[in-house]
């Protein structure tokens, strides 16, 4: 794919959904900004991460905030594109590329709406291959590559500039902003040279998006399970299938937190309880650890293989829960200590889905 | 005064104290930040409020945080003249005078610090005529001066800049990440020109300050009593003498919040109950309200004629309160509005002490 025109929105939101992993914001409201902007200023043309000048300034753009709080709270289209250029006017330098923080319904196409605004390419890459909920999370911060200065903004006109002592700080600094902004504000963070760029972030992640969209898509057409295409294509494997029996959350310093507990049914037996931070985090069956963070845990519809995000989640609700390898550079020793199991609480070695 | 030495800052921070009215800082702290500053840089050039140019550019510089942790988690001298600095960048103006936002035994001598830190002359001046816990709270507000963009730097390094859509944002913003970076932090806000400062800032505030000192060490010498010293000076009056009985205060949203219970002394029949946030906002005796904001309520050692702030309110101390009138715009509507009773959740009018 090397532009993405408003044919392609669908698929990309799907597929986003899918390694969003429960976060990275509803597909339904990613879609909704992404048509409008994609409407409005015309098509945009996607770069593969290895033709990224060296010299190129690229700037990711992000939702942060509860996506309990981003399904009613939807951002207005102007904001993606002005905590970019904000950033841009602070650093004093020209913006030329666009990036994606993170794989998820909303935080895949916000970056599509600052792009097509802006009329500027959009980096076909991402900073994590998946979501995941603090904004130290990225593969760029293994390389060294600082948070800050970063820009937030909510949709009142609030903005602001964070210059943090480490990606930590960014994350605190932002979350309490964030928090106080209403619990969700735009970001633009992990400001980058096109050089930092290739070396950092994970390539090809929204052709990949676009592609696990088609999969479910032509899946459903063909009467095949979608579940099945999204499992072979990421090669990964089906965890569960079974019916939403119970879920706990809460809003939580600006987190969707909390567990969904599944019944198992198709054969498995047993229940499976995930547990949640934004992102799911483990799943276990039966008080055994099955999978976990740094790999993807994603909870699909049975039936129409559409991922079910965190805030999604309701009781009868028949899934499959599938899990997929992560980029490898999360199995390092340093990136586990910065997303493994431990990181979020849990005493365990990471499991492999 | 046309300068500030190292001989002034002690009288300049007693008397500060007085005008803090239990907030604006603990009055050692400020002498100490202040002492070196002038050791290390030399003597700072004062500039009477109506001699300041119209196009000059005012930076008033401040501590934010609870006056409790404050105590303990001293700002480093270096911090203050940095918060002025990165607003001035980010602003694209050149700096040209220091400017002090709240009178208090801290933040009257901050700006000092920052002025010698840097080589410019301080306005004798500040916005408020006193102190008041929330940023929105100087008569600025009143003309209209926006109080962002406006910086914010903690300790440790970290710093940020913010734009509001208004006053108010910018308490709730800048308290937020106040109380992130550990309930206290240095702030520059209210840049403004020459013309605005000489509208909007009360004039010879750092004068009073040292006058006021002055008067509570020659009573002292004289054997004379200091509190009618002061008080005759800022045309206030005595309200009560007594023991410090009972003192009730947390730490909450970043405020010192509480009450403190004196039992009468020396003819002063009853009790008389303080009420404060940061600063005492109201003194009631026997239930029946006998002064509050905007007006100026002070709580003095009985015999040293120093102010006692609110986190030092121990119990057994023997203090005065006293009243005295606040900067008269501060009883208009718009001024009471912003810092009257009933802002704060008191439902009468304001009472003169």
């Amino acid at each position: 794919m090397r532009e993405i025109t408003l044919s392609d929105v669908d698929d990309i939101a799907t597929g986003a959904a899918v390694l969003g992993t429960g976060g990275g914001g509803d597909p339904h409201i990613g879609r909704l900004l992404a048509g409008a902007a994609l409407r409005a200023y015309g098509t945009v043309s996607m770069v593969p991460l290895d033709e990224v000048p060296p010299d190129a300034t690229v700037m990711p753009v992000a939702m942060m905030g509860a996506p309990t709080v981003m399904v009613e709270k939807v951002p207005s289209v102007e904001q993606a594109a002005q905590a970019a250029v904000a950033l841009a006017k602070y650093l004093g330098r020209e913006l030329t590329h666009i990036a994606c923080a993170e794989a998820g319904g909303v935080n895949s196409l916000i970056p599509v709406v600052a792009a097509a605004q802006l009329g500027l390419p959009l980096v076909d890459a991402d900073g994590m291959g998946r979501a995941f909920p603090e904004i130290q999370m990225v593969l760029p911060t293994l390389y060294g590559i600082r948070a800050t200065p970063m820009s937030i903004a909510d949709e009142k006109g609030n903005h602001g500039i964070l210059d943090t002592v480490d990606n930590r700080w960014a994350e605190r600094l932002a979350r309490t902003a964030t928090v106080e902004m209403g619990c969700s504000a735009m970001i633009s963070t992990y400001a980058m040279t096109g050089t930092q760029a290739r070396d950092s972030l994970v390539p090809g992640t929204l052709s990949l998006c676009g592609e696990l969209g088609a999969l479910v898509r032509e899946a459903r057409a063909e009467h095949s399970d979608p579940v099945d295409a999204i499992v072979t294509r990421l090669g990964g494997r089906r965890l569960f299938s079974g019916k939403v029996v119970d879920v706990s959350r809460r809003t939580s310093t600006g987190f969707a937190v909390g567990t969904a507990e599944l019944a198992g049914m198709d054969g498995y037996v047993g229940n499976l309880l995930l547990r949640f931070q934004n992102e799911h985090l483990v799943a276990e069956v039966d008080g055994t650890v099955v999978a976990s963070v740094p790999d993807l845990i994603c909870v699909l519809d049975r039936e129409t293989g559409k991922a079910i995000t965190t805030e999604a989640l309701r009781f009868g609700q028949r899934v499959a829960v599938i899990s997929a390898p992560s980029d490898p550079r999360w199995h390092t020793p340093a990136g586990l200590e910065l997303a493994g199991p431990r990181y979020f609480g849990y005493d365990h070695e990471p499991v492999r889905g």
